[in-house]
């Protein structure tokens, strides 16, 4: 059954192509658009094309970033440990590490992790880009290279890729830590987590 | 925390302000607009502004319709029952009715219920549009007006307003049975709604 307008429809079925909005949610949604001042409206129209025309990769960190705005802020950030370089898969871990207010150094975003299954082999995330920050001509040289990908299979198998290829250039690669999350109640944990738990103990 | 990049941030603020979208959610469809085809966020923004711009109501019911489909299909529908409205609070309560493929009558949208409290009076809502309808000058008369708003206090008292100004046309008017939904157990129905069914229960 459709509403009585065909430019109704059509936001609907836009809507109901993104992620997690099924045929109810869009609904709700293009009804709220109805009833929307037109300048917000236009905001919202304006802001979508904005991010397909504006944002680019950082020439650095493969980070999001937009025109005019190369290299991004972390990677100009002045007060920035440029010896460490944490490799993460989007830019929405990059988000997640600097809410912990911990991690000082750079980032390096894969856009991706290798997946034969999905057809995404090593070139088809930005490994060269990453290999190409290590070159020894620059002038601070990186010391470690923080891996802090998924604990998936894909993501493990793009670790275990990196590391190889890193090692050679006596660069230190290190994984982040899998265990307990904190505030977890130890009975919940899974297995898989608990012997990683068990393996990563360290001494008090 | 914020993205590097100031056109995705502007566009996770414009999707948090839809209805049921929080930070993360929206967070994840910029994401998903970064990673889509240009030419698909086009139609998304365009499908956007189509509505703002293309959509109107239709001079009969009320309903939305397009530019230039004005009387609305239903309206102007050759096999509907032009003798019957039935009014309803908005154009996605016509699409619940149309669904049942029962009831071949036509509508009348009234665009939101009487609510003292939020400010809105008998004014602000499409009550005199229905009115305009029953004329009878008309060379259909409408025999019946069929009240469908929410069982809400705001709903009753709309349907309490319209039906009085109503009844001095010689138009007969109902409203739809309060009762049991179809499928539902007894023991979890609540006493107001239990209440009504006894109320209106029907010779066998």
């Amino acid at each position: 059954m459709r509403y009585t307008s065909a430019a109704i429809e059509a936001l609907i079925e836009e809507f109901a192509k993104l992620p997690g909005i099924g045929r109810k949610t869009a609904q709700r949604l293009a009804m709220h658009i109805l009833h929307e001042q037109p300048g917000e409206v236009g905001k919202l129209a304006k802001a979508l094309m904005d991010v397909k025309e504006r944002v680019i990769s950082c020439s650095i960190c493969q980070n999001v970033t937009d025109q005019g705005d190369d290299p991004c802020s972390i990677c100009r950030g002045s007060n920035r440990d440029k010896s460490v370089i944490c490799v993460v898969e989007s830019p929405t871990d990059v988000l997640a590490f600097e809410k912990t207010a911990q991690y000082r150094g750079l980032y390096h975003v894969l856009h991706g992790v290798i997946s034969p299954l999905d057809g995404i082999g090593p070139d088809d995330i930005r490994i060269k880009e990453l290999l190409a920050r290590l070159s020894p001509e620059d002038d601070v040289k990186v010391m470690e290279v923080i891996m802090a990908l998924s604990p998936t299979v894909e993501g493990e198998t793009t670790v275990l890729y990196i590391s190889r290829l890193l090692k050679p250039l006596g660069v230190e690669v290190t994984k982040i830590a899998r265990g307990i999350p904190v505030g977890a109640e130890l009975e919940f944990i899974d297995e898989a987590t608990l012997s990683r738990a068990l393996e990563g103990r360290s001494v008090l």
